[in-house]
């Protein structure tokens, strides 16, 4: 098996970052051509972020895998003539300026589009295209403050507290893959391109937002490390700093608990038959699951139980625990992706590629560049006269020789 | 604008809970006509789920909307065979159960390809269908401590925190339609359906795990409200209970949040120009900017002074809060889905729908259908006799008439 996809698809990336360039390399894995549009000297602010070995960022190392590196100065004619030639003829266009930038540039939806009907075109901002925040800058983390996951996350009594995840960024970029793969769909079926719109906040308060207040006048709180609804649903602890995850919310799961636990006796408690009767008691239910744990020699104990009887539960892992952990390690969900050439002390960089495994298909894991490497071949694949291609290198500070 | 993506596409929804029921719903928002498959007398169990209004779930009016509901007994060869007729002429199949289950009932995904080559079969689990965990059940909680989201989330020398979204459901549900879409693209081109294998765990994996310490040595910790590598970058507090979240990393941002402090003299501050100096010392930026939150009379003075110098920032919103947004208000982010006749007390269900904007088709929004009402059609459909409808209706305890 080595069916890309998305092969034969030209994508033409002006994102920097995570999210963008992160959906761009997803297009890459699935075989897309991929050409990583730079800004001079810099480039994607993702080659300087930290950890850096051998002088390249790891960060770019993994989300501009699968991409050639163009560098244009997007302020020079030159530049845009170049870019706007290669828009004729590529599949996706995807940029994550502020909005009304690319207008500026005359890099728009509108003007691309002419030039290119069937262009799919995928701007990815913190608030969307429109409204009042529209032109406000916004990272991850406001995209969590303002969908309402960081409120709803934290102790009862605590603060509001961030997800350890760029979750806002990741999941933008799981976004606008769905959604440009929808449109390349359509696209085949109608011949219609289009101009999708892509939100970090958008993308968290779809998975957040619930206002059922609204109905029932009853409004969510924080509620720490167990679920509001559902019960039980959440972290446990032993009191000695040990703690595992254990979901037990219907009748046969919470009777399997019973029996892990050697608790026959609760099965029938009226006060903890059902869901909402033990959500209603609670504090008893993680009382009692928390008393069975600091009873038991260790966490591995309790594993051993509720696995043997079938309740679902996990150990709270660490990247340590999951390098260790036999079902990662059978199922390949990372994979090491190869490392520039002048990274010599290691051999490539471990990380999990791939949304979900695919049984006619497959996933490349290709280097990413060196900053403007693909410039020239870039410029005269426009047409730009071997002279020209040569002073732009130069002005745009671009390493001679680089391809 | 009433052009949908995927009208035309015949959906069979064997899945139950969120993750599944979200996805299909997606399909169904975009125009796939989705069929729900529910078990007899109880159904999807959203249906039971937490507000209920007039005897119907908000949950299963959300997950279940643009469906069609056909109540099938798997254990009987009748409802068996209607389905396998289905599936001969169906676009996409999904379920979500337990590895193995589908097998046992002659609905995997090997006799369904037999019947129907192109078909696209997703199965959505909490840990993908291979492995030694594949048997293991899950749900939104366990890929959250599996994946090291749970590790990372939290104060440094507090407890693990889980997130106060489902997130592992929806990233689930988003990643499991950005891969049937892709697949529905490579299809129109190949000719080539597929097998696609959505987990829980794995998709919180692929936003979280980060193994750099193999080759820095240095391991990720919690970092409580502030981020580990970026600074300013966090939520602030003014002391009195206010907040707000501001993300300031580079060096114009930096500069920008001094102006807005009124604290030119920190601008070119050796300590703070660069984002590696501030976050070696964070705890220094971070009184900085509280003390100047603590100094103002409320925190909508900040928002107003960091918005006008045009520092990324945003209020901790909670649901209530974003009811009253204006961005929110003029964007069109939230949708009332119509609720079904029996339920009298409310016009409509207000969620977020659309993961994002597209500018040539339009995203519908039809009520979630009462248990099993398109049973009998289902099953006339696949060529049953009247009379075997009938007492399969009656078998499994249709209400009659309800078609």
């Amino acid at each position: 098996m080595s069916t890309l996809m998305m092969s034969g698809l030209k994508v033409l990336d002006l994102t920097n970052n995570i999210a963008g360039p992160v959906c761009a390399a997803m297009l890459g894995d699935h075989g897309a051509e991929v050409i990583h549009i730079e800004k001079p000297v810099y480039g994607d602010d993702c080659r300087s972020f930290p950890p850096i070995i051998d002088g390249t960022s790891t960060t770019h190392m993994f989300v501009n895998r699968n991409k050639r590196s163009v560098v244009l100065d997007l302020k020079d004619k030159n530049a845009v003539s170049a870019l706007l030639e290669h828009a004729k003829d590529c599949d996706v266009f995807i940029e994550s300026c502020r909005p009304g930038v690319m207008a500026r540039l005359g890099l728009d939806y509108d003007t691309i589009s002419r030039l290119n009907p069937r262009v799919i075109y995928c701007s990815i901002s913190a608030y969307g295209q429109n409204g009042p925040y529209a032109g406000k800058a916004g990272y991850d983390i406001i995209a969590q403050g303002f969908s309402g996951m960081m409120y709803y996350s934290g102790e009862k009594d605590g603060e509001p507290t961030k997800c350890g995840t760029a979750v806002g960024d990741f999941v933008g970029a799981v976004n606008a893959f769905g959604s440009i793969a929808a449109a390349l769909y359509y696209r085949q079926l109608s011949g219609i391109g289009q101009h999708i719109d892509v939100s970090l906040a958008r993308g968290l308060l779809w998975m957040t937002g619930c206002f059922d207040h609204l109905y029932t006048g009853v409004h969510r709180t924080r509620t720490g490390s167990h679920d509001a609804s559902l019960c039980p649903y959440g972290i446990f602890r032993n009191g000695r700093g040990g703690s595992v995850v254990i979901g037990a919310v219907n009748v046969l799961l919470w009777k399997k608990l019973c029996l892990a636990m050697g608790r026959q006796e609760l099965m029938d408690d009226p006060r903890f038959v059902t869901n909402d009767q033990r959500v209603k008691n609670s504090a008893e239910v993680i009382k009692i699951i928390e008393d069975w744990l600091g009873s038991l020699g260790s966490i591995e104990e309790a594993v051993k139980l509720l696995d043997e009887y079938g309740v679902p539960n996990t150990n709270v892992n660490s990247m340590e625990d999951i390098l260790q952990d036999p079902h990662v390690k059978a199922v390949g969900w990372l994979k090491g992706i190869p490392v520039p050439p002048s990274v010599s002390t290691i051999e490539s960089r471990l990380t999990p590629v791939g949304i979900a495994g695919f049984s006619e298909t497959d996933i490349r894991t290709c280097c990413a560049p060196d900053l403007g490497e693909d410039t020239a071949a870039f410029l005269e694949a426009a047409g730009m006269r071997p002279d020209t291609v040569d002073s732009c290198l130069e002005k745009w500070g671009v390493p001679k020789g680089s391809d």
